[in-house]
């Protein structure tokens, strides 16, 4: 990650290599700041401190808010509006050199601000120099990162609704096909897949949730609020704050340069949708596995062994089953850096910027893989319909008709049910191959009829309350969850 | 935590007094699953499952819904009324016992469910046995966890407003008395103690948008979703959606009895709220040392030392300060529990309760702390006003004159400032102490009005952007807040 | 947890019933340190700060400590040789008194040490005011909670070595029946059970390494080092460090008060052995499915549903699969407590016990149900040899063939391996059914003897590389930790 | 991160610059295991899956591991010596080119295994395809990683010790330096600032026992272990671990490839020591506050504003703090994505190497700006003697009196004090200004000799307990540890 090889450091530390132009050996004051300072930092100092090897990320948003910023300057007077022509030119230059990978970043200048800043300076002259007046780099950062964790939300929010639709698309197809319903992992009652898929359906429809209401608190811009106590320039936030895309200023400058809780509530909301990926993988993992071959991926989807040559690992699924775990260790460790900070402004804060840009990535590539391996999987119908049916998983339909149609209290029904299992377990058959003469001996009562609960297709079809498993209420979900998906797209 | 001794355990693990009637040893299958089952369990295995010795703390949540639930059985005709009402006020003497202190908990029973139930039956009867008829323990423990979630957020929620009222009324009192604002814990610029606590009202009011939030997601009905595909009963799930004031009923069986994320998500708006209370708590520590003495706290909130008689030690907020520690842990032990868990019910999940139990225990005592300490505390007004005005504090103010009075570039600005600050660092004095000579000799268009603007009641009146730090602003912010907590009490 | 009603928490709090007497309510000034305090603390003061909740699982190690103490101030002289024979015999009276749960505990006194120490001084007077001497809560504390933790490791390490023998009697009995080895869960290559049993050996023995270097570096006493500073009085360290069966005094009372690793270091082999169990108890959840019935537990280890009559659910494995994550909740939680605390003592630190507390607790019981679920299960050895066999599990063993019969290169082999495996997989064979003919015509040189490699036993019987899955190899293997688990018995 | 831009990722994924050459397009069959796929890698599953963009940094351990095996292999006779000698300075080249940034690494070979095979075979033909007889990729990167752990402990086991003589070197020329002890942040007792300096030599201490402990339990070859059973080939294992400075071969090939508690063991030490440097962090941070200024450091170790001129910020300090929370956070994430995982291999492990990486280069970058943050700080001895002296520090040394001259029991000489710190803050003195008279209204047989125990070089010279702040233990302990660390260098 960092740039070159000092002496207070273990070699094992420097092998990489790296994209960033390493001077810190030049040891120089620094040219932004250095005004007070006789000597330069220590190199390790400057290697710990510097954050372009990360924050160049923000690029992008660090320019469209100086170009916001340059622009209210001119509007309110404070620079002229040729300054604020010239800075803006400056600045899509610059774009163009980094867009291009023209752009050299400096260890010693620290960051991206300061890396913008003073080409922009080398380009342009002293209206460079005016372009940082009436803020500071706390607002500036806070502003930008703002602004990238928006865009990134967008970017997710997109692939979370993609994922959707794959899902929906194969449980429309699948609405009717039972599978065994599983709990403990034990077959419990026959459900459908269709049913079965729409379940993540709901569970990324809520992440959404999340992701929109992360995204509507942090909607509000930081610009403006200067180092920490406003400025006594008489700007007009109100501007910047509506040429950035922000519904309104942050309301209190102390607070808009110092919290990060925008940062940890996205990390949250990507560590739950992670969570939820990885129990979707988790399945899929075991459905590939040899005694299970619900689904099988094709060659896209999985990789081979460098010494097994029969192997088709679903490596994709694996990955995206861990991520959950880096997700949450950026979660845990921003958590962890915000703990106990005194206000305003700290330097600890600087550590904002990967866990986010770590886990938006591990959620993207996550979001990707799991669409793209939910549209490849072939379903095993078969094999899922045979399981469905042994296991006695119908029991619980048997349980169910003699409270219905004997009047027996739930309780005993249970217990009749379950001595009727033992009975067919203890003969190595399933319930529905009992004689009705067997079931007799636990409850006189039990009709002819009772055979026909004790089906894979009865039992899904009897599941018509709200929500349940029927084919019809399942391909009426998956239609609705169409339209829904329709509309946000 | 858990009742009785073991053979299998060491010894260390034993020495709790406990509440819980530890009947293990009884050894007997388990009357509501027994059908089945020759053996009753390892004592072991009662002792890892049993969650009645946390889970009682649903006890109220259970009954409601179990009411809830057998007033739609006899509304659709599953039971009748009359059992429906024999069971309600069985229902409702069974609570009465548990108020009173009067019911006995059995681990052999596992869970508040089948204690609840188990009492019931032995109470009414063939009634009791009827209550479990279209649902199961999983869609039941999903409905109590969300009610006592729901609880707990409504509770929070007024803790923090009363909270930020606190802060309301402190920052009005100091909407105009100085303090030095710090960036990394260095005297920056003068701000205003009352802009300061405002800076928390504002974190305190994105905590109580997360738990509204949260709340709102959460607020669906699991009920009737029965083991996990739904059931063949004829039941009305609106019905008892709206009898618990949820907002509908959950849309798919198999989500509603497996996923967690409601449970994470307040978790998650616990951990951020709590790291934002322990912020202000290092505050409040860091203010009460010897050195800095900004703040003083009474006996009330103080504790003495057991060997150093002079001690007034700031306990609550170290405590408040070290909560987030174990409200974190909380979120990321319960996130860890649900990775990778296969569809649907598991009984991993009953590790969702305890964490929260936890983390809702952590936050209240910090909330009812930090609001008594907001109230309790002594601002030292006069020794914040002299550190505000040393170390240079205005130093910005003399770098934005010169931008402002002289037109010089903001960069151009800074640096001449930097260069009197050394000058007046060599000295051993504040900037408004060089003459203006000296100030001349390093920027020869500086005037005698210089010296009116490095005033500390100069520097914080100037800050009259949006958010900043002006006594009118704060002033005008505080009475904004107070408006707004009106309506929202 | 806590004790009673108070007006400044929420109603949903306070439906616990509590084993703590609750005499919070009389808010007079604490009787130990009161001597400058005029009025007593709030009540929510009382609540958050009183640890006497949880910390009076020291009592053992806090009359222990105490004894210890007042043994050494006799035998220097600071207190007579009559009161410490007071003070013994009044601390063994209250032990007896809280071992048969006739003492009641106070919250007003805060802690287990005030606790304690009042009630001493009550029972003897005079002579309990002075074994307080020399020494401080800091020092005490510390000194208890490394007591206790030792004697959880002595009990946890006995716990590791005794599933550890279970996993070795399996292993010894299964050392030669064959199962799939699985890597991603895909069929890869024969194994046997004992190996993989074996694993799991392998796994807790580092485990139980972890324990003792972690017991090792934590057996400094800190007596002595009291609040801070040291003493003025002339104690010996060494008495007491050995009576207590300390290796040595701890080396600087500023660390021996205010560190925690050694409580860190205690949840890290947690965490991590809790990891290890998961996975085991993940496999046996697998195990025990449907599709794959590797293994079956008895009734002892299973339960049933409330709905369902037929489940025989793997509820402690599950649960042992879930504890990882609350043990690694204490140990973020409490690393984070520590984070950023100056020195030397601070309340926050008061937040350690409960975190390890659940952790020893989650973890002995993780360990006595796996080994009860070890010693439980019945391996289905025909249907894990079916497996072993399927699926191209000797396509590696085919690969070998042809670099140590050919003298392919092995990247060679490994291609044409490739091809045989897909010419079978198209026919919907396995590889021993291809003719000698169709794998010539990938590779001309295959003779006869091919054939003699494709079986599952052959397969095992030749991994007799060190460490290897060879029968003879783990046979030889189980004996070997036999007759380790012996000695360290 | 990743390398190119691919059309199912969110724009705002895509802006990186990269050092991986991006061969992703061109999508053919992997050529290593590519003898049974038919089409290539889906984009997005090729670039979830290759791990070159960080694994690339086991380069050396990955040429290391390869030459003893190849040489193994010729010794026991599997590949021809001359093979071997061939494939000997194929690597040595490939590590040249490396070393020079000659290597062109390809994402489409996954990672640096077969990225380093593929050249060795590019380079050297058919020796090359013979190499990975007898391993295969699982063993090959756990002894990679095992290498590069073990490498990364040697170094920072060195900085520990650097930084545990650069406290040493301090705390030896302040050993008689008196300075305020705090506890709860308040005034206790007065200590040297040598004794506190050397409080973090002894944590440090512990730390690397930590680290020495992980290296021995880790020093263990998993080499030989092949996929997951050992191999059918008559390799030597000894003879590769002693080649590669391991202790002996790893016992169990599952186990082998499948766990990774050595990387967890490491992390852990990583966050405790990480732990411990924020604490020290957080003191100076706090120290160099305007109020406190206990210390300053140069101009090395802080760093200016980009706003406020006269800023003087302790960012190395500050950044130090911080680091713990991504070092546990990588702790946390992999030991979730170890939680639950079946043996043996799964593709999850593949997250093991970047929270490594990131912990190690974290922790590294932390102990060098450490210790030369010890090195640079001037303390401010006489301000640091006043507050010692204030604060009614030497009540402990009052109450003490009381005991040791006139016998009071302890606790009844601390009320005496409370009650003479309550007088002497009533009137807004200190303890030492009271007159005897007014003490003697509290506690009649005070006598004269009473104002030689309350100065502050009284009081730290008093505290001659092993382990207490006495100059001349302190000047002890400095150089028994200046011994330790040099035997140990």
């Amino acid at each position: 990650m960092l740039a070159d090889r000092h002496d207070d450091r273990p070699s094992f530390m420097t092998n990489d290599q790296t994209t960033t132009t390493g001077d810190s050996g030049q040891r120089s004051a620094n040219m932004q700041w250095g005004g007070r300072f006789a000597a330069g930092p220590a190199a390790i100092m400057q290697e710990i401190n510097a954050s372009i090897g990360f924050d160049q990320k923000l690029w992008r948003q660090d320019i469209r808010g100086s170009m916001a910023h340059a622009a209210m300057l001119a509007h309110v007077g404070i620079i002229s509006g040729e300054d604020a022509q010239v800075i803006r030119s400056g600045l899509e230059r610059i774009a163009a050199e980094i867009e291009e990978g023209q752009f050299t970043f400096s260890v010693a200048l620290e960051d991206i601000h300061m890396n913008i800043e003073a080409r922009l300076t080398e380009r342009i002259g002293e209206a460079g120099k005016r372009l940082h007046t009436a803020r500071s780099r706390n607002d500036q950062v806070a502003t930008d990162f703002r602004l990238w964790i928006r865009d990134a939300i967008d970017g997710l929010d997109a692939q979370l609704a993609d994922l959707m639709r794959a899902l929906v698309a194969r449980a429309t197809d699948h609405a009717a096909d039972p599978m065994p319903g599983f709990t403990h992992l034990q077959t419990a009652q026959p459900v459908t897949f269709g049913h079965h898929l729409l379940a993540y359906v709901e569970m990324l429809a809520r992440d959404r949730g999340r992701l929109a209401d992360a995204r509507k608190r942090l909607n509000e811009c930081p610009l403006g609020s200067a180092a920490l106590a406003g400025t006594s320039f008489p700007i007009d936030r109100r501007m910047t704050a509506a040429a950035l895309g922000f519904d309104r200023p942050t309301r209190n400058s102390l607070d808009a340069v110092s919290d990060r809780d925008f940062a940890l509530e996205f990390l949250s909301a990507a560590s739950i949708s992670s969570m939820h990926l990885s129990r979707l993988a988790e399945e899929i993992v075991i459905w590939c596995s040899a005694p299970w071959r619900f689904v099988s991926l094709s060659d896209a989807y999985t990789t081979g062994s460098s010494i097994m040559p029969q192997k088709r690992n679903p490596d994709a699924a694996e990955l995206v089953r861990a991520k959950v775990g880096r997700v949450m260790g950026d979660l845990i460790g921003l958590m962890t850096v915000m703990k106990g900070l005194p206000l305003a402004y700290a330097k600890d804060t600087q550590e904002d910027k990967e866990p986010v840009f770590d886990a938006a990535e591990a959620w993207t590539l996550s979001l990707a893989a799991m669409a793209g391996m939910v549209r490849d999987m072939t379903p095993n119908t078969d094999r899922m319909r045979f399981f469905a049916g042994s296991g006695f998983a119908t029991a619980t339909d048997l349980a169910d008709y003699l409270v219905r149609a004997l009047h027996l209290p739930f309780r005993t029904a249970h217990h009749v049910t379950g001595r009727l299992v033992a009975k067919a377990e203890a003969k190595g058959i399933d319930l529905a191959e009992l004689s009705l003469e067997e079931m007799r001996e636990e409850e006189p009562a039990i009709g002819e009829d009772v055979f026909s609960v004790l089906t894979v297709d009865a039992s899904i079809a009897s599941r018509r309350s709200e929500g349940g498993t029927a084919p019809e209420n399942v391909a009426q979900q998956a239609a609705w969850w169409r339209d829904q998906l329709k509309e946000t797209a």
